[in-house]
């Protein structure tokens, strides 16, 4: 009788467990459901996010070095508060880690964490560490400060609203596949070298992210609040469904607008994929999706780390990719439908 | 030249890793070092702690159920809050879980943690569900509101002060033996039913553990702020070093007046244990420890869940155990010295 997690699936699984939780305190403003939750104390609001990172599902540390790892860690907690319009205070770590590791490999992982820690501002004022039976497990949490009346939540997208996304999507996971190729060769054969000139733009954007600590700045100066926000983890297609399903709305998406980098295309091209697939579920890119009412249109042209993709409609016109040539297509992410997604 | 994470401890590796750490916001009022970072943003001020609980270390599966792990890793983190003299306001919790674990494990999970937050009134604003490749992890993060004059840290205890301790000690580590002795002989003979009867104080107190609300509610109530305090997870001796080692000063603690149930003295003796080497370095307690100025021993006398265990000294005394008879030893904690501790 008992039920297999992947019969959920993950977003599931959360929606599942937590879907009968209720705050109780005024300081909770909001709870699960969102990139981060939103507490407010006193005149204080805070936006706090917690992810952990696994080895073997997250990271395979045969091609991650320590230091990126520790920076990567950092920076998706960065990129959750900056998909809530918040800035990052405060880093606590907490790592479970095995025996086979040495304190050489904890200095590199915490290296990686401090450079991250020094780039975006924020203090390390947590960590712990304890042993593992097997394997890392990083476990971060990050507290940032927002104003209240820019905190942008996933659930708040109108109708009508342009569709925004920072930076090029997909090069991640043509990164990953690159990484996970010469890995394969490797292990084929322990003479081969792995060849990962002409990859770097691809493999630095899995390895090595950044969190947009720019666009959230640019939105802040040009007096920009986007009307809904989410950073893409899992995917154009996933993540833009997140925030359609969360405001009850359709949305139109052109893939031509879609930006992929030329690196992105190329490598795409040598694993016979189409690019276009990357972009809309490749994932782990931690660029910025967000949406803005159309009278913000004049704000945004012509800047070069923005890319208007499409626009918010109606819940009955449902969620769809406009291609160049031929019909529209119905947009799909993992898992669509009712999902609920916490990080 | 790689050196094993064993030869530091995990006292040891913490301050190696983060040593040379220093915060930058003025919202950082205190950082690693203590049972919570404490933040202050506007006019309020907050302690947050963040914990790993990794299985086959901190806890058994093959013993321990669902329902009470979740409520212990939320204990764990309200532990920590009320150590700071905080009160608990939001938990967010992260877990990795391998494919073994079914949905009903993880709603038992859920079930324990949700009981946590009702007890100790706080809200879980997070909850993260990702795979892992072999076993289960769970990562808490609680916050919790405080009063900033009546923050307790654990370097601020002073020469002439009275040392606390609530409830009793080394139960929970009793409990465990039990637990484990019940395993073995279970693995020995599959036939065998565990017997756990008479045993339900200690083995309660090593699954599901209370935090001590009722020892910071009566130190708000009686107008009454420890001059520093922790919670006891390590043991008594280590717990008490980590004050006196903070506060550079020495201690001269009591063997008769350190609380120990009579449960627990009957199941020492069970095992040929002496029940104060459980007391002082079972850990898994939970209870608080804490010091008081000697003109508050009026307002303490009486309180049938607090003993005072001996007092503060000057630092050139050592830390000491005096014995009924006999003369004085030495306190050894795991890693005594000097130590950072986290959590």
């Amino acid at each position: 009788m008992s039920q297999p997690i992947s019969a959920l699936g993950e977003f599931g699984l959360v929606r599942h467990l937590t879907g009968d939780i209720r705050p109780r305190h005024p300081s909770t403003v909001r709870g699960i459901g969102d990139d981060a939750a939103i507490l407010r104390f006193g005149n204080a609001t805070l936006a706090v996010t917690t992810d952990t990172m696994a080895e073997g599902i997250h990271f395979d540390l045969s091609y991650t070095p320590m230091q990126h790892l520790g920076y990567k860690a950092a920076v998706l907690a960065f990129s959750d508060l900056y998909a809530m319009n918040a800035v990052p205070r405060q880093l606590m770590v907490s790592v479970a880690v095995s025996a086979k590791f040495s304190v050489e490999s904890m200095e590199l992982l915490y290296q990686g964490l401090k450079h991250a820690c020094d780039y975006y501002e924020a203090d390390l004022v947590g960590g712990d560490t304890s042993p593992s039976i097997t394997g890392l497990y990083i476990s971060v949490t990050a507290v940032g400060e927002a104003v209240p009346e820019r905190i942008t939540y996933r659930n708040t997208a109108q109708k009508g609203d342009l569709i925004c996304v920072s930076g090029d999507l997909g090069a991640a996971y043509m990164g990953l596949q690159v990484l996970e190729r010469e890995k394969k060769l490797f292990k084929e054969d322990a003479g081969i070298r792995p060849q990962l000139e002409g990859y770097e733009y691809v493999i630095g954007k899995y390895l090595r992210p950044e969190a947009r600590k720019d666009i959230f700045r640019f939105l802040s100066s040009a007096g920009l609040t986007p009307t809904a926000m989410i950073d893409i983890s899992d995917g154009l297609s996933s993540d833009l469904l997140q925030i359609c399903c969360a405001s009850k709305t359709g949305c139109e998406i052109h893939c031509h607008k879609i930006p992929i980098a030329e690196p992105t295309v190329r490598t795409a091209g040598e694993f016979y994929m189409e690019p276009l697939i990357a972009a809309l579920n490749g994932g782990d890119d931690y660029e910025l999706l967000f949406t803005l009412p159309v009278n913000d249109y004049d704000k945004l042209i012509g800047h070069p780390e923005i890319s208007i993709i499409g626009y918010v409609t109606a819940p009955e016109e449902g969620c769809c990719l406009v291609p160049e040539h031929g019909d529209k297509i119905e947009l799909k992410g993992m898992g669509t439908g009712e999902q609920v997604d916490t990080d």
